[in-house]
């Protein structure tokens, strides 16, 4: 916002509990509009994101808090730009149907997805032959199945490239982050799982890639700044001169590509099994991943708890169609019950 | 041709001297009209490439022979698929110009600048801020200056990636190719030199990449094989499936880039100053390598005579206004004739 003052001008800001914060940067971008979750619920999200003044949504809150005010902004014919991974993770199927119906794009803000975006600009959907999400592999990369065991908290929460709160960053250790962005692919490009493809990718450099029908592989790279995707969601179809450093590949030296290992990974193994299986089981992993991280966070089960909790979880439900909100909300509370007594009996024993 | 006979027809097909080759892909292919340049000239090759059944004329000859073909199929308004570098160095100015006033698609069938080709489709012009040229380094993209004096004829004969005819082999190792390619490219996408970059890239895997105004680069990959591009360049503006092998990133391990030495390889450098200097320059870029390289594969200068038989004969060119294919001839003889001179004055005694 404050690199391109001639272009974008706040209109509206939501946050969630932090009033002194979200009063500052209305006052210091002008915006005319604010919600406090915590004051006024959905009602006070819905009012921001459906302003009349407003182009383009961007919704980065975590988790389904959100999911109501984004509906309201497809409605209201609003750009969306997403950096929010639950919305489609959970309720992908009533979120893009609802964008097609008002005709809305949903510019995804991930930095992998929005790679894909740019490297799909100007195709038909008939040349992709798949896309390649590419991983940073997390701190635990090259961890043995045995360490992993073992693995610290303070270890986890270290991750190699990006900086980022505690529970995505969980995620990136397990792969969990990989196999939602996985599912959002899926929503997003309208891609069946065996048409999207993870490769781990240490340097993160490569933000993700698409294989055309011919067998070409088009790939789009960028530094770790997540202004640049930001920004690429708001500028579309244009774009602008962004306040980012210039990739320099010579001084990245070289880039590496490697499978990923599903035997020690098996969060992004349960992710496939959940799109494979229906939208309900994606509702299902994403509720039983936070509460498997949430108890790590607590250090109340161990790393490798993480994807047993989530794999009970997911072997006791049976598929509901997930078509309503009211549906979806149903099977998430559901699941983080069963979940919660799951990592119950898997808690650490002091 | 094999791979989609009910999307191609070879209508015309020409050569330079092998008649009995000619022939026997005339019949394989169903050609109904051929020409070979050792028999009929330019006559012949226009025949060919303005036949009225004709939409494509893919252009793979070496040196100018086809010049005037090309700038003939241009005038009857085929779509020019162009392999052969010469035709842009040389008369860049002119076969653009035709093309533009003929509103003539040019695509590139060279692997890197196909791939830029790729990476551009769907964007505008004013987003690039540069391209990027990768380059394999050639054999001696390690060895040192005092070894490079010393190279032999065999070694340089032996390029690392692709297997080409043997003065585009020697061009690659002294980065001349990518010199070449360097002035191809300022015609082809209508950039200044500045705004093209050559990296080293020893695994040959992105074929070049595009930098937009945002930073964002946009980068094309794929194996090492020319069917490729070539069915690109007549699929084009659609992609079809290729009778290719499919890229496995993580067999190929690694990529690396590194900034090319200018030092060590004077030609890339001399390439860059003939762009800037002016279209003349070019012409006398080119006829003076064509010299020099045909001096070393006759084993008569050394490789590190290569690049000072085109300085010297740079140094004696003063800018002409190559705006007539006869000005372009005229100054091609002047360069040729004074680079061999040159060139025996660098002789090797033995």
């Amino acid at each position: 916002m404050r690199a391109h003052p001639d272009k974008l001008k706040v209109v509206g800001l939501a946050a969630g509990s932090n009033a002194e914060r979200l009063r500052e940067q209305a006052a210091a971008f002008g915006a005319t509009v604010t919600a406090l979750a915590s004051a006024t619920g959905s009602e006070g999200l819905i009012a921001v994101a459906t302003h009349p003044d407003v182009d383009i949504v961007i919704c980065a809150s975590s988790g389904t808090d959100a999911l109501e005010a984004v509906l309201a902004a497809i409605e209201a014919g609003k750009t969306i730009a997403l950096a929010n991974k639950e919305v489609l993770v959970m309720a992908g199927a009533l979120v893009t149907a609802a964008a097609r119906a008002r005709g809305v794009a949903i510019l995804p803000v991930d930095s992998e997805h929005n790679a894909i975006h740019q490297c799909l600009h100007g195709r038909r959907r008939d040349e992709i032959r798949r896309i390649i999400l590419t991983a940073s592999g997390g701190p635990f990369r090259e961890m043995s199945a045995s360490a992993l065991a073992d693995v610290k908290l303070e270890d986890a929460l270290r991750h190699p490239t990006w900086r980022m709160g505690r529970k995505i960053t969980i995620d990136s250790a397990t792969l969990m982050n990989k196999g939602l962005e996985v599912i959002e692919a899926h929503w997003l490009f309208d891609l069946p799982g065996d048409q999207i493809d993870v490769l781990i990718h240490p340097q993160s450099i490569v933000h993700s890639m698409v294989e055309l029908k011919d067998g070409s592989i088009i790939a789009q790279l960028g530094g770790a700044d997540m202004r640049l995707p930001i920004q690429y969601a708001c500028s579309y179809p244009d774009r602008w001169e962004a306040p980012v450093a210039r990739l320099d590949l010579t001084a990245t030296g070289r880039l590496d590509f490697h499978k990923p290992d599903l035997e020690r990974f098996p969060c992004l193994r349960l992710a496939y099994r959940a799109l494979e299986a229906g939208s309900s089981h994606a509702v299902v992993l994403n509720a039983a991943n936070e509460v498997a991280v949430a108890s790590y966070l607590e250090e109340k089960i161990s790393f490798v708890s993480i994807p047993r909790v989530i794999e009970q979880t997911l072997d006791a439900h049976s598929a509901l169609p997930a078509t309503t909100l009211e549906a979806v909300r149903e099977v998430d509370r559901w699941a983080r019950r069963y979940s919660q007594n799951v990592a119950r009996e898997l808690e650490l024993k002091v």
